[in-house]
């Protein structure tokens, strides 16, 4: 395949001195089918490719001499290569990072017109286990590879070579670094004040990446909050899960006559508390803390109902082994949020879960709601929003989905 | 499971006189679990049922006495009945249907701001075969079993008693009407003029459906739309399959530099024509007329290319024997059309096929782009907008499928 933005860093350059890696015989499927990792089984594993420092940059060979292109490795991983380019010469600087960061600001900014969002999402941006979200001017960057801690430094220059951020926080507390023998850290790696303030529905939300109790924002539920916005006029509004208040927030400034936030952390619900105060809508607001299960079950027991009930949860299957139980949970979960539902109302149930996929959530879904004795019919099944993008060869990398539903 | 609706329209009604079928023993597992279809096989098909007239109503009880509801009955279809309300005593009336079609109009009226769009969507909307669009003081209706063939007369008279339709056209031409062993026809049941304007995307498309060449609009598209729409600014656009220039126009309006719109059709593209015309648009686009994979071929043997290209053909799997011919087709027109799009660009491409499931379609695409020799990224995997709602145990009616691509 061609990538020009390789070509535009890379051409007219020397080729680097980095050492080239041969896979084992046979064991080049997956890269000319375009899949963007080697697993270390599939590699020539010689001594000296395992002495190589984790995060070198290196060139993979077929048997046969085919030349795949230039890769981000590391001899403790599984996934032990990472496709940096297929350019089997590519000069990996940070003119090559930069060239990369510009072409996913410029996707970003002809999909959004505000600087709020996922600025890189790894592979599918041709940047592989870097994650970059942009608050206005400030950036939060995940290393999840031994080659991307390696590079950061380069990546940050080139990062602020292109958006004048105030301040840029390394947020590499996600357990995935572990798998890299990376350490769990939170810095600052540029400015000083990593707050910053986002606008999201017509509602300024506060984040503070470098605070003690870390306040992100998740950018991929965007296009669904505005969808469950859209439908909140007039309405009572339960947001399950609600973190810093994001579904619901935006539910208020779209006209929902009263909402209730729901959270297990006080910290979360103290956050979305100001927010509320700050634009105004604090009068329409409740806060709820608690396991929102266990809330979920007792506003039942209440007979209370609300037009519109959210419920976006954490990733309640965070390995495989966790999959059959995670499934029976969002059944359970869906069976619960269903039976809170108006006639009528709408009920937005999510997964963030790699671990269960689209079809299967969505059956658990259809199950709950059959348990709860509710018909109704599906709206629509959505993913993340674009600017989470997914790699052609890592399908199984769209990790979000939700389902909206109205029930009679 | 719980039905309000029929409640409000059938309670302290005396139970109509309409026979009770029973199903063959052990053959209730479907309907138990929430199914709306009884099939052929899975009722005990006396002398007496098979005398019914199709389109009759009638109540269904399992082997065990369990009563499983009313149902539109024909004793020469394989899906013999269909529910039309859970209550065994439902009186199905002119009341039943203005409820029903009460609750549909108020779920559009809450996605929607105009008048156009699908108002009755068959089972999701507890309509089972029946398919109304609305277009502003026009609607058009489809009667796709015999049930709702008998019953149209009445559905037409509740339909008028809720929305003051200047004209109501029976569009009675889906081959599925075949089935039930209906005619097909096209005929006037209501006004005189059925011409009507409607609004989408900022252009005004003039709809006729009751003229010899039926003008309709597929509303399922409108969100795709609105997406290739937002991303047209100052894009060269192809709209391939384009019918009457749905996607393309509404590009052309968010400020697209220039807009190709190809079709096979000479009646379509003048329709097109007109709209671009009547909407101070037609110094932006271009027609060329013509069997689209073959102009698509032809434009990259120019070396033609563009920013957006939209591929949205009519369903190339008619029915099952069809699949592997139609995928091999969309993995054709994906190749043909990634070749298409300029670095850094956007593919649209999308699959109506009942017998084409989502994650194959995708793979695909996929794989068309890869025979293209273009990387790129899925920003997002859509089906139909939300007034095409779908039934949860009918999943697989879900038939509408686009991916949208960036490519480099």
């Amino acid at each position: 395949m061609t990538d020009p933005q390789a070509d535009t860093a890379a051409a007219s350059r020397p080729e680097g001195r980095c050492p080239t890696l041969r896979l084992q015989p046979g064991r080049d499927r997956r890269l000319r089918a375009g899949h963007p990792w080697a697993f270390s089984n599939e590699i020539n594993m010689t001594a000296a490719a395992r002495a190589l420092p984790p995060g070198s940059v290196v060139r993979l060979e077929g048997d046969d001499g085919t030349r795949f292109g230039t890769f981000h490795f590391n001899p403790h991983s599984l996934i032990a290569a990472r496709r940096l380019s297929p350019d089997p010469v590519a000069v990996i600087d940070r003119g090559f990072w930069r060239a990369r960061l510009a072409a996913a600001l410029r996707l970003r900014e002809k999909l959004r017109d505000a600087p709020y969002y996922r600025l890189v999402h790894a592979e599918a941006d041709g940047l592989p286990g870097l994650v970059i979200d942009r608050h206005g001017e400030v950036a939060t960057l995940q290393a999840n590879t031994a080659g991307m801690e390696a590079a950061t430094s380069e990546i940050l220059a080139a990062l602020l070579d292109l958006i004048p951020l105030r301040a840029v926080v390394a947020r590499n507390d996600s357990c995935v670094r572990a798998l890299e023998g990376l350490p769990l850290e939170s810095r600052l790696l540029h400015g000083q004040d990593a707050s910053a303030t986002i606008e999201e529905g017509g509602v300024r939300f506060t984040v503070d990446p470098d605070a003690g109790q870390k306040t992100g924002w998740f950018y991929d539920q965007r296009p669904n909050r505005a969808r469950v916005a859209a439908l909140a006029a007039g309405q009572t509004v339960l947001d399950a899960f609600t973190h810093t208040g994001g579904f619901g927030l935006q539910a208020a400034r779209a006209g929902a006559e009263r909402v209730t936030l729901l959270d297990r952390s006080e910290h979360a619900l103290d956050t979305a508390r100001r927010t509320a105060e700050a634009n105004g809508l604090i009068d329409r607001v409740e806060f709820l803390r608690g396991d929102a299960m266990e809330v979920l079950a007792r506003l039942r027991d209440q007979n209370r109902s609300f037009g519109v009930v959210v419920s976006d949860p954490p990733a309640f299957a965070k390995s495989r082994k966790d999959h059959d139980a995670a499934i029976r949970a969002y059944a359970r979960l869906a069976r619960l949020s269903a039976a809170l539902v108006s006639p009528g109302g709408f009920l937005f149930i999510a997964s963030c879960s790699h671990h269960v996929g689209t079809g299967e959530f969505t059956d658990a879904v259809i199950e709950g709601m059959r348990r709860a004795r509710r018909d109704g019919r599906i709206l629509g099944i959505h993913g993340a929003g674009p600017d989470h993008p997914v790699h052609p060869a890592l399908p199984e990398s769209a990790y979000l989905k939700g389902v909206l539903l109205q029930l009679d």
